[in-house]
């Protein structure tokens, strides 16, 4: 059994930790730990939790996340690179689910994220936690930082394209929808009901921290300068993310190529489902699941290819991919504990 | 393994059933009819079951149901009825998931639904299929009648206090509510989005056919004549019950032994939880899982007591509830099948 | 022109207040106050409100409400006992729409509030402002108790049939259900999109300030002890309230008479809608208007008459109804600025 | 008094043109056509009308619509075209707010509304009714082709920057996303709230009718070849449309000029609101009103210029554009019937 801890078991992503977790069969649930929640019991916070969950929330100075074989951070951003050194040093393995790892740049880290990076001799053995495009590092992985969610749906859409050099990676353009879960369980009055139902707006249009992590990430894969305009939305949902990514082709190439180049590419991936081309995937048809799935589009047969790309941003876009790492990191088959069927209706 | 047919797989209760069964381990799927979809790939009407149900649907007259352990019938009323007799007959158990064997008063059938019953012959051996009231009988049965989504609720939250004798059976009140979900995956203009989005009404006020459903199945258990109000009303979620149940005490207890009561009523039942007393529970907590919640309430101390009960109607008030009843049947564990964690946020 | 000033135009009562009071043709919007926004032009902060109200909030210090002739408060309780007494003595009228002069037993304010009354001597004199009831004083008056939103509907249900001497005054039941907005524009976790959306649940069934209100209230037309139980819930969209009332008729009286009873009780009212018996009132009929609509009901021809009761909770519940105090106050008629039609879809 | 008739007022934007006409002062409301309904009060079907509208909807052969000043076409495409020849000559106005006459090639009308052009004689007289581009001709029309939804947002937002000669006209992408009710009061499976609720998907992504109307319009403003790529999304909310909209600078323009250049455009325009450089509007600060409100974005400073469009698709995007042109065409003011203020929350 594999002994988890989770830092920060408050939030949407921590709770989603619990769901995954606490149906895994080599998981056991350790500690769980919250300053503020100290001695409530987990489920009194979640009662969806009620008989899966038996833990209380302890709190960081009095658990011992040192006798984990893994620990989580579902922490706002800062708290993992804190701790992380003297797990690390302890033997135990580190998921990080904010970004103070995910960025190779730390001055790209300390201008977007606004604080001065702590552990610094880190960041170049932090694996970034896309097992899609990274799985051999995982395995083999410390410490991971598990990829943000719209950077999930833009890598994996964009990425095929870069490496058979078919398009014009200086003119990228994601736009790039969410549910409301994806701003965490924050006292906010933006996020309110009465705020964010029946309406839709965009946010952060002149530069948002996903859009560096992209670029660096895609750069990766093609010799030209990655030029990517980035788009977010707030969609009055709960969980679900939807990006329409538009690219320029700049070799001729049919339908069925552009098909068979991401069938290929995802092909024996267990949680990328490439769908029939010229289908619209819905964000409901991965609630719940941490399935992803892909569909291209090529509007009167020009040179614009249009890729929709759907997640659950809480599963695959956050606790599911880190599920998914955790199994790679532990040798267990990578899709144990993510099977669920997706919630429809 | 139990062979599995399911006759109406493309409404809500049916892509339910196939959620669920798609991941029973004790369970393979054999045949879903549907006269209309004959030859689709299931997955391609219901994308969430892409990798996880390969089956197609297939017409009626092709599926040999009869190869079958059991046969779920997801269907309008009347259908099973008609084909229950020669599944019976060829040793195939069946599960009713609408009203043709719920009323043992073939009359009040024939009134409230509007149609002949065709098979009345069976209305007297086929069981209600509530496990927590009739598990007995439920393991026994050939035919089961499992209950509407609103009566299970209902019967839940008022039996154990019928039972004690404790209330005014003449003077009951339901204050029901139910996600869209329970009124079918059907074209109507009533449940269009915008007809149904930021919006709130009762319907069937002057009667509603789980009315007569929930009568006679509470009078089992009270000498004094059963006099129910049922309100029931349209919620803007797509799933979640939420009952609010009235009753006048007539003896004298206090809210521990109330509270004690309904807690030994349901302590071995993995599939309901009593709240603490005073506990608001929320639909959500059971969203995609098939637990109900209960929760008692004595406003001001008076001799009303409030009983909040929640579950997710797609699921222990229907889809969910049926595979219960058919583990029972098959001897397999109760839970099997039926483990998940409910999807929060 | 009547000068106005709000205090408080934060919140969804204020904002509110500003829709109505901005397009009525006898109002001069004069000053809205908020410490926290001082000097923020009022539509900046609600960009519905662009090119309708050029106001910038101002620091209640700065304001000069004495030169209004009526201040709304749009306040937290407690605002309005404070800032009243300065305000009536230099001739400005008052109308509060939080809970500070609702109550005319102190001790029960106290007690429910949980805060000193600080201006005790204007209790007796503050008309609680419901129109259709207490229409000739609220023309007379100076201070306005604007009635809580549930109350509302409760009071206009449920006092025809206690004039009129036809129920059991100690055995009433009101099951209500409103929209996030009731909450206010405050940051709480409990009333996010992600917790709130999708999802139903009561809330205060142990004890809610709107019943002793309430009870007051309808204790006016009833020589019986008023015992009434309420149970408010919340319902997954932004405005609209819906309250079902449960009566038992004491009285033989048939479905006629009683509708007749109604129409007759609010036939001249140009806010209150009685339709047809067995009618199915929808919030989403009242939205964005100051209609609240009234249906009877009589389940199985029994003796329990069940009453629906619809409004929009910002507008008859809360803004609306107290700009129709205010038309009535100040001699203009009575319906000015307020015949929108509901927003449908 | 300006006598109006209405053909086909079940659909959302007939109850929508009742909304606004009834509270028009200039308005008398004359007949309302629906075969199936010949007889039923409208206000029966659209609760939301009780006290606003009296009249009764009244088979087409009964209606004598050639006594009516102006008739709106509220209905699918086809029924205009045919009915519009007679109207004319009997010297009504004709408004149509479907297709019919909004693609000048008949040939491109016939391919993507898959029907005969059976009025092709009118096509070339039919005025666009888009005022902010057309008023001086909708003054004068006796027929006006209402714009569709999505179109009206994609060319207040491109056209200021297609005028200046200031992007790539060969390039452009509108990615937009529109409310539920824009699919229409269908009874359609896609659209009821169980599938399009917590959802969000793209459609029509290959080629949808708005992009040649859109196209057409745009070419007009350049000499360029236009070049659009179009994919609407669909919101899970009930009104409310938001374009973004991507272009490529092809000159050096600061932000402060490009700023200018919108505001400039619409300095006079009742119905279009630029906002401060760098905005977010929401479409709920739209919900209800006929205003159009407008933001520009140049993401890391680059070449792209982004613009955010969001109105009410049933208002600014259907029936409030179709009155403000016939304020046009009757020499009443322009905004009048037209103020509503935007209900938020």
């Amino acid at each position: 059994m594999i002994k988890v801890g989770i830092v920060g078991g408050t939030g949407y992503t921590g709770v989603e930790l619990l769901r995954l977790l606490s149906a895994h069969p080599e998981v056991q649930l350790t500690a769980i730990t919250s300053r503020k929640e100290d001695g409530l019991p987990v489920a009194d916070m979640f009662p969806s939790l009620r008989g899966h969950v038996d833990l209380a929330f302890s709190s960081p100075d009095k658990a011992d996340l040192s006798k984990c074989d893994v620990v989580f951070f579902a922490t706002p951003h800062g708290v993992a690179m804190a701790q992380a050194p003297a797990l690390l040093a302890a033997g135990v393995k580190v998921i990080d689910l904010a970004a103070d790892f995910r960025l190779k740049d730390r001055a790209a880290f300390e201008k977007w994220y606004k604080m001065e990076h702590t552990a610094p001799e880190l960041i170049e053995e932090a694996v970034y936690g896309l097992p899609e495009l990274n799985r051999d590092d995982i395995k083999k992985a410390r410490l991971i930082a598990n990829p943000g969610c719209y950077p999930t749906t833009m890598q994996l859409g964009f990425t095929p394209l870069l490496k058979a050099g078919l398009i014009d990676a200086g003119n990228l353009i994601a736009d790039s929808k969410s549910g409301v879960s994806g701003a965490g369980r924050k006292a906010e009055i933006g996020t309110l009901f009465s705020e964010a139902s029946d309406n839709f707006k965009a946010y952060g249009v002149a530069g948002h921290r996903h859009t560096p992590e992209t670029s660096a990430q895609l750069q990766r894969y093609t010799e030209q300068k990655v030029g990517l305009i980035f788009t977010p939305h707030l969609v009055p949902m709960i969980r679900g993310m939807h990006s329409t990514l538009y690219a320029r082709l700049t070799k001729d190439i049919d339908n069925a190529a552009l098909q068979a180049l991401f069938e290929d590419a995802y092909r024996d991936e267990p949680f990328v489902d490439v769908m029939p081309f010229g289908s619209h995937p819905e964000t409901r048809s991965t609630r719940g699941s941490n399935m992803l799935r892909i569909a291209l589009h090529r509007p009167d047969g020009g040179d614009t290819v249009v890729i929709l790309v759907v997640q659950d941003n809480l599963v695959k876009g956050a606790a599911g991919q880190a599920v998914q790492c955790m199994n790679l990191m532990f040798g267990v088959p990578e899709n144990m504990g993510l099977q669920q069927v997706a919630l429809l209706p």
